[in-house]
């Protein structure tokens, strides 16, 4: 078999077969078959796409390149969760907790934030001690014994994955359906779950622009994640303004207990109860959508949920106390409004913009090296379809240098636009997908 | 200006700048763009096509790209001729004394031979003593003192053409139009000539084995070379079968030396009589074609282009008396017959295949370093539309090993094919483009 032939192939709009795909990535892998193969190869894609069957076999061989979690020694359905990112996505946060006290152990990889969204990993450092580089032992431990651990992601996850979206990254072949799909599923296969819940965004602040393309790549990762065996469904949510009112680190773990309380805003809780909901189905606690959201509310009514993460920080080394007393939490010294320049109705929040508020305030990561502030971030205090009067508050900004709130709140009253009448807001939950 | 935008415009299908592809050739030539972003490129191109001022563009920055002949040292308008690659094509080797000997001065660089097509250079070799590689004031000279010079091609002359053919022929991005016709024309223009004429071979010996991709390159080659300032006409000639009746380097120059002694082939000398009144017309010594070929058959019948090959022979160091007693010229040891299997018409005779039989016998290069045995190849007793009766020689096989000799024989064998009826023969000429 050459790479030579391949690329030849798919060229010609040709279906590569499961041998050469694994010809491919194994090769590519090992550093046998050079990049500047590799991204011809990933170019004849974008144009000619991939087949189901083609895009399956790339996941798994993908999936198969590095270290592979073993979940068995974990009793129970074992269900993932993995959202595509956004602007105040604090979900895990409150959700895993959740999904646990009503007894589905979540055995959950998670990353760190990159541009202008935040990563699961960083928010949790937000508990003073709080560790998340745990040994796979101490990982499935730590599940059997409280139903629940959060670690960060190993390097040899997926590693084919790793190096062709390095490449990829850098020869404009990144906006491919299939090749996108297969890169988040490849490491949720590896990742070990037998179940996969998926949160894909849509809207200015999520990577998929559009709701149709979020739809597409929906369809694409539950198709892959079942012909993979693995119980897979899709939820396509709103990210056209940021989801509840906090972005920023401590500051989103501090809407994620409030949530945990009961006391969270309404879409953030709406967005948990409905993954939460199919998480416990798939995790065989819930036959019906309603049982399981009855199973959740009570969870946090009873305070089960908020002991839940108390004792998933307490296992990782964290300091629980900061779970019922926030203010333990990293706090910022400056508070800055921003004031509405004018009486009307909020017809827009430019939702990627806020995300780049909150790194320009230096909660965020510009490269993979920065370091990020924990305390800052921003408060909105109206979302779309809110009415306001000129001088009020649209947002409060949380900063430690007053350089930098002044250029956050002009940005962010830049993201900001007013209207003169009410307008509605995009409903929050959009679809959802192989249920 | 990023690499990256450049990709990213041409997948899109944009037009690239002038600027933009001086940036990737120039960057790709020092080193600093890596071949996986080029490939990634060159497959772009695959899919969106180039334009004809993109295509202008990038021939131009490729000429630049290394040294460049300055033969306005030369007096006379300088016309170069280049083939696109044959089976038996040894044109140059009687066209260029043809056409010096009316007048027009010949500065030709050539190429050696690789796979199924041979090399003027090579065949030269096959004059005890030639020498090829001249320094550039030495060939100057020549052209200045008797009219004519052939020198192989330096290594610097368009490097950038170099890479990116190396790099297109590992990732399946050979094949489209404006990059072949980059390619060839990019070392033309660098050669520097004030005119070319290109001898553009369609069939199963040729690169193009579809007349119409034939028409296409030439049209596209005669673009760029105008385009740039060079007057520039394409002739489109078959290689459905081989040319004239050798193929074999010693072979090929002996039917050369016949074809100056005016008794050469009837469709060889039509190829140069053609290609020759252009050159002479390009080089200002005659207006229309008729005209030329007068001059050039004057030639012929006077002894005058014979003398030039000698001329040329002498002053590169070769023995000339091999041009009038061609028994000088290296001989094989064995002469072994091809029978035909039947009576009939020779109705095809696979081209390449013939290609590939002087290759068996060790007189073509498998690669790049082979060395390659002047002596051996094949003389065509029957031509596609000839008769012929069962036990009648097809070829003559002139070998040095028997077991080669055998195995080049039933080569040929399969490649030819006998009916039943006569057939007629395509066209030796198809066209005449930009004329």
């Amino acid at each position: 078999m050459r790479m030579y032939d391949i690329i030849m192939k798919k060229r010609n709009g040709g279906e590569l077969s499961r041998e050469e795909i694994d010809f491919f990535v194994e090769g590519y892998t090992r550093g046998e078959i050079p990049d500047y193969q590799a991204s011809a190869l990933m170019m004849a894609v974008y144009f000619q796409k991939m087949t189901e069957r083609e895009t399956v076999a790339l996941t798994m061989a993908m999936a198969e390149s590095g270290d592979r979690l073993d979940l068995t020694g974990i009793k129970g359905v074992k269900v993932d969760k993995h959202s595509t990112g956004g602007v105040g996505d604090k979900t895990s946060l409150a959700l895993a907790p959740m999904v646990a006290s009503c007894g589905v152990p979540v055995a959950k990889m998670s990353g760190r934030g990159l541009g202008h969204t935040g990563g699961t990993i960083d928010k949790l450092e937000s508990f003073p001690g709080f560790g998340t580089a745990l040994t796979t032992e101490r990982f499935m431990e730590n599940v059997n014994r409280i139903g629940i651990a959060i670690m960060g992601q190993t390097a040899d996850l997926a590693p084919a994955d790793k190096k062709l979206y390095a490449l990829r990254d850098v020869t404009a072949t990144v906006d491919n359906m299939s090749l996108i799909a297969s890169s988040i599923m490849s490491k949720k296969l590896a990742a070990g779950a037998d179940a996969i819940v998926l949160d894909v965004k849509t809207g200015s602040g999520a990577f998929m622009k559009r709701e149709e393309d979020a739809r597409a790549l929906a369809e694409e990762m539950v198709k892959i994640g079942n012909s993979a065996g693995r119980k897979t469904l899709a939820v396509i949510s709103d990210m056209d303004q940021p989801l509840g009112r906090t972005v920023g680190n401590a500051l989103e773990v501090r809407e994620a207990i409030d949530t945990l309380m009961d006391r969270g805003p309404e879409d953030f809780t709406r967005l948990c109860l409905t993954l939460g909901s199919r998480m416990l189905m798939a995790g065989g606690r819930a036959s019906e959508p309603e049982e399981a959201e009855e199973l959740l509310r009570e969870a946090l009514k009873s305070g089960r949920a908020l002991k839940k993460l108390a004792e998933l920080v307490e296992a990782q080394g964290g300091d629980s106390r900061a779970v019922y007393e926030p203010d333990r939490l990293p706090a910022a010294k400056i508070l800055l409004p921003v004031p509405a320049p004018r009486d009307g109705y909020i017809s827009r929040i430019q939702c990627d913009e806020v995300g780049i508020c909150s790194l320009v305030l230096g909660g965020g990561r510009q490269t993979k090296d920065s370091r990020i502030d924990l305390s800052v971030g921003l408060v909105l205090c109206r979302k779309v379809g809110d009415p306001v009067k000129a001088g009020e508050p649209l947002a409060m900004i949380h900063a430690n240098e007053e350089g930098k709130a002044r250029e956050a709140r002009s940005r962010y009253l830049a993201a900001c636009a007013i209207g003169d009448g009410p307008c509605a807001c995009a409903p929050l939950i959009k679809a959802v997908i192989g249920a």
